[in-house]
């Protein structure tokens, strides 16, 4: 089976024009198939901030009224997806930007929960594997937006975490499919305050035993949950590390590699 | 040859729930391919508003300075394109939203002029005729945003009557293709109070008489030159119309056919 590299991006990468390029032209570089997620939290805020209109955070997660909607949609599927499409085809890179909208892309639901209204925030039911595999067949790259819809003409805020982890295992019978979550932290780190401290590798096994040690903590306990999840759906690899890095990540000689 | 709808509505479709709803229903209704272009000056210019960002405007266009440009594509490509899109999944129609950039769709360059700097703004040099019909053939309907781009990274705001006519060109060899403009009026009008004064057919020897007696006038002679423009390069038909009467407009009983 022919390699697969999905690849997810975060605001700090996609805030910061000088890495952002560095990033893009990492990707650019990879040979085949690639996609690329991005989010982009942080232009969103400061675009809200000049709006006008305020922002609720609850446990990471933004509070998407419908002005928020708004400028998600704009921010996400609109500022930022058709920049980085640009800079990509500027580094010859044929690519095709979309948001889980277009041709039915990533169908969800708006979430429910017990005791938070999260708003127009959506949780995915399912992935266009045939629109996917047919793009990709023409050789593009693309880039996916965080934005979903329910079918029935509502947009949905969704995770662009859980989107990268949606598309690499929907396609991971297709193809050999390695998931890079670009974040700020090098990996996981056995001391969290020495960035030379990174954890090459983990299985389950180990894992348990740092969850014990308190070694993984907060926020990385559902990043990691969700690889091994990605794992079990058939993905090959999960390597989470430095974006900064991402030559390295896709090389495999930076970050942490997540394995069964 | 196949039939297929090229059709570009404007902000006073775009910005009023209503009527844009009623308009898709009819898109959403064409038999075969089709794709729509869409503008939506009006939200730009009241998402600039609210953000404190002037606008200028000369003879009807947008000066697109690097603040303006973030705003249009935030509005066109994610906003007004994502909802549109949305909307057409809800009617059963699976849709792609594209802007120019994607899968370079349409390269253009920053508009050269005398006297007047527009900014960020695009004249189109190439269509990617082959993306196009690689979409259309899997029986998408396209639907398309105003931004393109130039190839080196910079994104470009371009006027979507010059898309529409672009796209419709350049598919006239595979497709008999109708140009629909949507517009505020109910098509050329002998007399301009007068919206049941519709002059049906116009062919060149009318519109010469026409503009000789002043009956077309300002706005509407560059359209009608565009027009022209489109039949010489092999489109079937052009017509212009009130975006309300998308059916009518469709089904050839409203507004007014340009023919050679």
């Amino acid at each position: 089976m022919e390699s697969l590299y999905v690849i997810k991006i975060g605001g700090n990468i996609v805030d910061n024009p000088a890495l952002l390029t560095a990033c893009l032209q990492s990707f650019a570089k990879v040979k085949g198939q690639a996609i690329l997620v991005h989010g982009g939290g942080k232009l969103a805020t400061s675009i809200a901030d000049s709006m006008g209109v305020q922002q609720t955070m609850v446990d990471g997660r933004r509070i998407t009224d419908e002005a928020t909607l708004k400028i998600v949609t704009m921010v996400y599927a609109g500022y930022i997806n058709k920049n980085i499409v640009a800079q990509l085809q500027a580094e010859g890179v044929n690519a095709i930007g979309l948001s889980g909208v277009d041709g039915n892309l990533i169908l969800a639901h708006k979430r429910v929960h017990a005791t938070i209204d999260y708003g127009w925030v959506g949780d995915i039911d399912m992935v266009n594997t045939d629109l996917l595999l047919q793009l990709l067949s023409k050789n593009s790259k693309l880039v996916i937006a965080p934005i979903t819809h329910d079918g029935k003409g509502q947009l949905l805020n969704t995770n662009a975490d859980t989107i990268a982890q949606s598309l690499a295992t929907a396609l991971a019978l297709k193809y050999q499919v390695h998931l890079i979550y670009g974040f700020e932290k090098e990996g996981v780190l056995k001391d969290v305050n020495d960035s030379n401290s990174v954890v090459a590798q983990i299985d389950k096994q180990l894992y348990k035993k740092l969850k014990e040690e308190k070694i993984i903590f907060e926020g990385m306990i559902p990043k990691i949950d969700n690889a091994f999840s990605a794992l079990e759906h058939g993905v090959q690899s999960v390597i989470i590390g430095k974006a900064e890095k991402m030559d390295e990540l896709i090389n495999g000689t930076a970050g942490t590699t997540i394995t069964l």
